[in-house]
């Protein structure tokens, strides 16, 4: 396991413990350029009532601003949940290097929509996996209660 | 053609004119519930830099914002052009009841993607197509001289 990609995953899931504290679905994202964490965030669906306010979405959006350039050519966006279909086609937009992700979505995720993500991009998945499911479990058998 | 179906996307067609008036792709969209325009936008990719700033995205949330609550039950969103995949996404996420679009996209769009909206939502396309094509064409145009 690539330990430069750990540590970015961890805090990814960082920023998904911030989501689960703040009773948000814990997904958290960072995005990273040339050795920097230019973009933290995590859900923000409930807060702000909007569910185009996805991790990887505030992400994108902070990493272009930070950038001052739509496209995230040369960076890795790190997140801790394989990102639903919407992501995936912000992903695509965004034209960034790598895309790592943490657990699989079997039901939501973008994979098993049959969706691709731009050419150029590399996927890996499966870093810290168990750890970011752990986050949504505890989340999801809590709103079952 | 439904009249009232016509003049909505005729709004979102005026939308749309600002967009081009301002050197954005132009896409407009408009959305509504009960007779009434809750949210309107045209694309900004451009001025805020961002490849998620396209006018579904906006009107989503300002929709969502308007009426308090993040899903769109009851609304109908109104497009220029046939949505993305992370449009797609997004609207399949807002469940909305219906989305009108008008031209078609046959590279970006998300039919030729596979990718379905919200199995509740309705889609119909094809209203004011020319109109809304018309204006594609001429930022198109221009773009390329």
């Amino acid at each position: 396991m690539d330990l430069v990609d750990q540590h970015y995953m961890q805090q990814a899931l960082n920023e998904a413990k911030k989501g689960l504290e703040a009773d948000e679905v814990p997904v958290g994202a960072v995005v990273v350029v040339g050795g920097r964490i230019i973009a933290r965030a995590h859900n923000l669906t409930e807060r702000l009532r909007d569910v185009t306010a996805h991790a990887e979405m505030q992400a994108i959006t902070a990493a272009a601003d930070f950038l001052n350039g739509k496209y995230l050519i040369g960076c890795t966006l790190y997140v801790t949940l394989e990102p639903c279909v919407m992501c995936a086609g912000a992903l695509s937009w965004s034209q960034l290097d790598r895309v790592v992700f943490a657990a699989s979505d079997s039901k939501r995720g973008f994979l098993q929509a049959g969706v691709s993500i731009h050419p150029k991009t590399k996927i890996q998945s499966g870093l810290l996996a168990n750890e970011a499911k752990a986050l949504l479990d505890i989340f999801f058998t809590t709103k079952r209660k």
